[in-house]
């Protein structure tokens, strides 16, 4: 079944061409026909219903199950919290309602969007990971159920499913999506995302949740300068992912943007690495009482992390913190001379089967430096699986993120 | 009756001249003696029992009914959480725990910290009000019911009603106590914050909380050199707090500090002014579900503020925090030449009756530069009332912030 296109919605809802509540019922009946195979969602509302205004209606989403709704149980991935009724909606919850979308169910998660993998498949390829930790919400965009899911990054949960999905994603900067009412790993890296068909479609959903109309980006598009970034100290990626980077830059060289190799100051680098210290130490933090009252309820691959990280030293955690400082100086300097970074979006496609969510290792840097990031599907089969490139912009420039991903994406559908 | 020293309770403990249950009991008994007139508590646990180990091991400890607890409901002081339980305790009440303290009970809030007073009295005057919004939390500790209370702080609800009733109390630095679980106003500003009857038991509470030794301060006592800050753009002093600072001045000169009168600069003066902008634009974000679905039941002084505030631009929330961003380097340069900052806690002693929990103009500016802040109590009567002042650090540097409140202490009871 073919991806919902928010933007295209949006248009026919606005011509009169379809109806708010017939848009979300073609969502609902998807559901239906879908997701007793793809198990995308924890629960949906199948009496849901458009409203009646707002530049979302009829546009039906789904909400990642570590974000409270006061309408659905929020249970976190996790037993410990089966059946749990938050009382209020988070904050981003209240603002796709401001816009008039229709919270149309929750979407799996990894436990506390941590390691462990949920049964949910990919659709491109139901032997294959969706990705994680936000599962449901890239498998759900991608299985053209929903045009819209909400998802949160604190390695690479955002961008590394959409990338194994084959969706467009923004992980935006930090905090310009609040994170009140989300379920904390860790308060520095916690980043609520956006999932859609494509880059148009993310745009146009951001822009109506904060009410910044230029992050619609219709005004004059330039061309970007592109520093191409390779993170060697990630690791090399397979070849897949390799190949997906190539096409990219070919592409948009193509389509006349300038594109130059940036070598990442060192103290960047330092700040990849110590991104655990930063993550861990807050978890047994934000965790605490799940840590102490449920230990052997927490699932396998989160408790051998946390038990691993029992005891790092608050002096650790400054300076780790005080390393992300510098970088982040140092790495708003890369943007003198480009406009935006281009590099992987994920190690390579979806890995095997669903013993793994596969690996943060591209996507854990840009967190912790707070940086807007956009997965943009690249026509890179691998298997029958797509693999997607990462544009990356400073922090506070979702605007030029998004145009920027545009381009790229415009570039890639061309060639 | 007198305060409990949280210091001197381990002391004893420690050599065994009391029982940790029977410091518990103390509590319990000083909370049926005092608190039906009194009103500090939401709830309280009329069997709560020491720890068997751990540096708070008998410290009996008060939160704030904002902070998430397993054990007690939690509700915002507000009808909308009537009879609330939270699943999970908040960080700051595992820290607690972690250090073997005992949670006693709820203690009395504004509705969501804000401004509607409690019933909450002054355990000074019973004709004043103890301020807000942790009323309780202040009141709890003025009034000798226990030795620790957490409270929070967004304009100045940590240090004001610190000041008004008479106690020690610390705002640390931004997120070295995590608000996970803490009710969101403002997430640039929600800060937890400590009451306790002087400055050394902050320092024991909150070395212990976050087991960072350093903060209790006991190698070499340095004496500080001081900048006093009259924060001219935050309006005048009432008499008593102008006579509290210049007592308190004359006190550490005498005691060997060196003083001089810091001007800040202009950028500082103007994050001033734009602390209410980021406060409430991120309320209406933070609060988003109770004022839709709950707008009538939210109460009046601050149903009033946030009416009053609906549809802030996000253009002028990030000029806002660019604002802070400048004022907080800017700041930071304060800190060459004096070690701490010196000024008023409050406008003046607290005001008559019930009506108003007074006003945060010495407290905000601080609240949004992110550094901590101890209170005081200085030795001057106005009208039976307490007034206190405000020790500053730069940020990060709380330690040092304790160790000159110390001093000022000390010098205080000196003269």
């Amino acid at each position: 079944m073919p991806m919902i296109s928010l933007a295209e919605l949006q248009r026919r809802i606005d011509r009169g061409d379809l109806s708010a509540d017939a848009a979300i019922a073609q969502s609902l009946e998807a559901i239906g026909a879908q997701d007793e195979t793809i198990g995308a969602f924890v629960c949906h509302d199948p009496r849901a219903r458009a409203a009646g205004a707002g530049p979302l209606r009829g546009i039906a989403v789904g909400i990642k199950d570590i974000i409270d709704t006061a309408d659905f149980p929020t249970e976190m991935g996790s037993s410990i919290y089966r059946g749990w009724q938050p009382r209020a909606d988070a904050s981003v919850v209240e603002m796709l309602r401001r816009a008039g979308a229709t919270i149309i169910g929750k979407t799996t998660t990894t436990a506390f969007a941590s390691r462990d993998p949920t049964a949910t498949l990919n659709p491109r390829n139901h032997g294959h990971t969706p990705g994680g930790s936000s599962s449901g919400s890239a498998a759900a965009v991608a299985a053209g159920m929903i045009p819209l899911a909400l998802g949160t990054q604190t390695g690479g949960s955002v961008i590394r499913p959409a990338s194994f999905c084959g969706v467009a994603a923004i992980k935006p900067s930090y905090r310009l999506l609040p994170t009140v009412g989300v379920k904390c790993y860790s308060w520095m890296l916690d980043t609520v995302g956006l999932f859609a068909a494509g880059v148009e479609d993310l745009a146009h959903g951001l822009s109506a949740m904060t009410n910044r109309p230029e992050l619609l980006g219709d005004a004059a598009k330039t061309t970007p300068r592109i520093g191409l970034v390779m993170q060697e100290f990630a690791g090399a990626p397979e070849g897949s992912s390799g190949q997906a980077l190539r096409i990219a830059v070919a592409a948009v060289e193509r389509a006349g943007a300038s594109v130059r190799t940036l070598a990442m100051p060192e103290i960047v680098a330092e700040a990849w690495r110590i991104h655990p210290v930063v993550q861990e130490f807050e978890a047994h933090q934000a965790l605490a009482w799940e840590y102490r009252t449920h230990h052997d309820e927490i699932p396998p691959l989160m408790r051998e992390k946390l038990d691993e990280n029992v005891g790092i030293k608050p002096a650790t955690y400054d300076e780790a913190r005080a390393i992300a400082n510098r970088a982040r100086r140092a790495l708003a300097k890369s943007f003198d001379d480009v406009d935006v970074l281009l590099t992987f979006s994920a190690p390579g496609a979806a890995p095997k089967g669903l013993a793994s969510t596969g690996d943060a290792r591209f996507n854990r840097l840009w967190t912790l430096m707070g940086v807007p990031c956009v997965n943009i599907p690249a026509d890179v089969t691998d298997g029958g699986l797509p693999v997607g490139v990462q544009i990356i912009a400073g922090f506070g420039d979702d605007a030029r993120a998004l145009s920027a991903a545009r381009f790229v994406e415009e570039a890639l559908a061309r060639r």
